[in-house]
């Protein structure tokens, strides 16, 4: 199949925030936003915000990295639904913006990421395989998890995209 | 960079399965077991038995259908920390026992999933990326979730497999 950068990364990323935008709506529409916008499964962990934050950030910055391109720069003062959708658009046309061409130049280029002052090599793929894709995963989940244990009324299928 | 259908699951499946047993060791060090293996984060939602289980089946079907060839069949029956390790043991054994050869040779073949009366094309690639792949990390990110939820003191790094 010959899966390039490109296809393991804009393409993915862009599915799972229009997964995202979907979870959001329902929940804005069966539940107080207020109170789910900062909700969070432990005192220790990020909320909803901070979920769709990070989940931004990880699809941003391994383009950026991957392509050697200037990201755009956000200012995580999302508070309301209205703001977080927005933060996804906006996410979702840079992602959409960036041309396949400068991703699939940047595959070969090392990369490196420093975790608790270790610093780990990566090549894009791996980059994207045991870093990027699962991280960006763990944020869509999350906040899928955080939206079911408050009782908003969304299913397997609506995080997997196939409930439509 | 040009992933294969096998560079994009087996090996992606493993690590994902590494991380799992280690949360799985911290939480056994740390907490009541017993109580652990029975909670969810909804009253609908899956237990981390089920979670740790339906992982399991996401990588063994998937590798199974990609490939045609027969995965083992589990009784969904652990309820201690030692069974849940056994099955993740049993799913990677198995996952690393399918020759690279077998799965990229099913990478151009088509795959068809039902979901909800609608029958959905994939090809290999498509299949990873857009079920198998969100789907395994679901059920990874929901046990840490629920682990965190429940006072285990374990961080992202260790979801991301990088607390070494």
């Amino acid at each position: 199949m010959t899966l390039s950068a490109y296809d393991a990364s804009v393409p993915v990323f862009v599915r799972g925030f229009r997964v995202l935008t979907e979870l959001l709506d329902k929940a804005e529409a069966q539940a107080d936003g207020s109170r789910l916008i900062e909700a969070r499964l432990a005192p220790d962990m990020l909320t909803l915000a901070g979920q769709v934050q990070r989940a931004s950030d990880t699809a941003k910055f391994a383009i950026a990295r991957i392509g050697e391109v200037q990201p755009p720069s956000f200012e995580d003062n999302e508070t309301t639904f209205a703001d977080l959708r927005k933060r996804i658009d906006s996410t979702v046309a840079w992602l959409e913006s960036v041309d396949r061409a400068v991703i699939e130049a940047g595959e070969a280029r090392p990369l490196s990421r420093k975790f608790k002052d270790t610093e780990h090599s990566f090549t894009a793929a791996s980059y994207l395989l045991t870093f990027a894709i699962p991280n960006f995963f763990f944020h869509v989940t999350t906040a899928y998890d955080i939206l079911r244990h408050n009782g908003v009324a969304i299913g397997k299928l609506d995080y997997l995209g196939f409930n439509a």
